[in-house]
């Protein structure tokens, strides 16, 4: 699950924007998106089977942030019928977790808790470190366990969460990955991910872990147990290929949940690492927090006087968007969105209502990662089926 | 560690003979091939140094079975320094294995004997299974299981034998596998072992694991402890690729010993486990064995009249080959070279005395063999140091 990208065919395609699991680049036009990858987008209809199941439904859904599957209403009704199922997602952990980060994990937790389904979470350190040139593989470990701390946090029932670390836990997925492995050719590989002759052997290996944990669940019940997977968009090349050869391998094919990406605070499609200062970190301490999002771009206008009389952006805007992801209820969002429309709602008000949301969510979530320092093993899935 | 080849460049070159670690076609040129490999012969002075330290030399290498190197004699005037290092050798699960196998595993055992060095033996199921399209992961490691068996019935003391099996011990291997593969793209592995697009990622990705044994015993002991590895020659293209990137990981780099291959009985340079009359099997009993024998090629004439008055041809005879491997006193192996050369010494009797002696020799190995059964987990390297 990743960022940057060696080793991979740089050229630009000509269109006018990219998407893969290592790169975001151009403004994402979601709904051509789907159709480039062929998944399908989340209809009411499957919403609302859902809502039957869970009995409501997230706000991350009910907003339309995740947007798009592959076989979500098959999993419902596989439920429907009583049947085991897993859910599944992951973390390449190059450094340290952002909000964007969480969202899906935020989702993760709410279907674990509503399903009451187990949850395996995977930290791709070896990915991390084979594709980062500048990383050493203990670095790359250390922040799998740092990374491990905000899922933790996030509230976990113990014995429904599954840590992976890759390294740490070869033992369970590597006789999984070799299967998966014997499916997958150089040219497939290179065709889904883009990989070139100078592409080290690692990566060109690693897509059949992050394959194999969505196995993983059958293998360690010893019954069907397929995974959904609630996860950004840019993950279906790892996702369509597991539910290609799901089925040679005698596994139920996976299902998949699919979010748009998290606009960067200086209002790139995606945030990214590289600019600390268009993220907030779930460690950043207040005063950064404030900092980062009195400084954010956004939809309004250049004056306040243009803002009363045009109005403001919301689409475009980073602020309304972190709105959408962590407002606790609708109404407020929709509130804004007029507002802001309306040129009712200035940017710094706006601002400071996102800056007291989300500093009051990383205030409990600080305290919850520090509490999980001491217990991240307690969570690790080949400690517990050891 | 291999045999056929799946995936792989099947274009003959152009040459007289072809040795890769999954072929080897046409009658070997050892000289030639040495040149082609860049590896160097085993000399006088080399021998010298290892009588020197081991107060004596193994029939195999006295009987230039072993005939060629890469860094020896570094190896033997680290041994007289006092500082630490190890043996590693290994074997491709593929089948039941045959006493040419075996060959290298005994020089292994004396070695480790002689020098009290700890011996790392790989058993490479996770490549049988990824190389061979009809066996499955479980009949590989299997085999692992079952071909450690004749390892162990060597007489390796039990803390000087470290048993390795991919899939089941691959949590030591990994972290140092990927940190191998870290440095080896794809087009340098496509070029060292012929992969071609359609080889699959686990035969891309396996070499790592072949070359991380080779860092293992520095790992594990924490001190730089460089391997010897005594193998068949066709090994070489992995071992030259540790060489090359042990430096840049910190690790001293691997010396190997290399041997001949083992004649087939029907000839050919090498035995192929696709007859099974051209090889004698551990598990094969007395009858099968004398059969084998006695059906065997030889470099003896059409009829004992001509053989009397020509002599016979030792250097193509698989029969006098054996002798050479397995006989016990030099004297022997010279007396039936001379006698088959005068014409003295006919197939049938020169077959019969080497029935004798590979009889008995399996019949105490088989022996040792059962008694190992209950006792493999005994000399597993992270059953050890877990």
């Amino acid at each position: 699950m990743g960022t940057a990208g060696e080793g991979r065919d740089a050229s630009p395609p000509e269109e006018e924007f990219v998407v893969t699991p290592w790169e975001v680049r151009g403004r994402v036009d979601y709904e051509k998106l789907l159709r480039r990858f062929g998944a399908r987008p989340l209809t009411q209809s499957e919403i609302a089977l859902l809502e039957k199941y869970a009995g409501e439904v997230h706000p991350l859904i009910r907003r339309g942030f995740f947007y798009a599957h592959r076989d979500f209403d098959a999993i419902m009704r596989w439920h429907g019928e009583g049947r085991p199922w897993a859910l599944y997602t992951g973390r390449g952990p190059s450094g340290p977790v952002h909000i964007g980060h969480m969202v899906p994990w935020i989702l993760l937790k709410w279907l674990s808790d509503r399903f009451g389904v187990e949850a395996y979470f995977q930290l791709t350190d070896d990915e991390k470190f084979l594709d980062d040139p500048e990383m050493s593989l203990g670095e790359a470990t250390r922040w799998a366990y740092e990374n491990a701390l905000d899922v933790i946090a996030l509230g976990f029932a113990r014995d429904r969460l599954h840590l992976v670390v890759d390294t740490e836990d070869i033992q369970l997925l590597y006789p999984v990955a070799v299967r998966v492995a014997k499916k997958l050719t150089w040219s497939a590989v290179r065709a889904t991910f883009g990989f070139t002759d100078s592409t080290n052997v690692g990566l060109a290996f690693y897509p059949t872990l992050q394959i194999a944990v969505a196995y993983l669940p059958t293998e360690l019940r010893g019954e069907a147990t397929p995974v959904l997977i609630p996860c950004a968009i840019d993950q279906d090349p790892y996702f369509r290929l597991a539910r290609d050869i799901a089925e040679p391998l005698g596994y139920p094919k996976p299902a998949t949940l699919y979010s748009k990406f998290v606009m960067a605070l200086t209002g790139e499609s995606k945030m990214s690492a590289s600019n600390p200062d268009s993220a907030i970190y779930t460690t950043d301490d207040e005063i950064a927090i404030r900092r980062k999002i009195m400084n954010a771009f956004t939809g309004g206008r250049p004056t306040a006087e243009e803002q009363r009389k045009y109005g403001g952006n919301p689409d475009v805007c980073p602020v309304y968007h972190y709105h959408v992801l962590f407002a606790l209820d609708d109404a407020s969002v929709e509130r804004a969105r007029q507002d802001c429309r309306a040129g009712a709602l200035l940017c710094g008000e706006c601002k400071l209502v996102l800056y007291r949301r989300i500093a009051e969510f990383l205030r409990e979530h600080r305290k919850r990662r520090e509490k999980a320092r001491d217990r991240v093993d307690e969570y690790r899935v080949s400690v517990k089926f050891r």
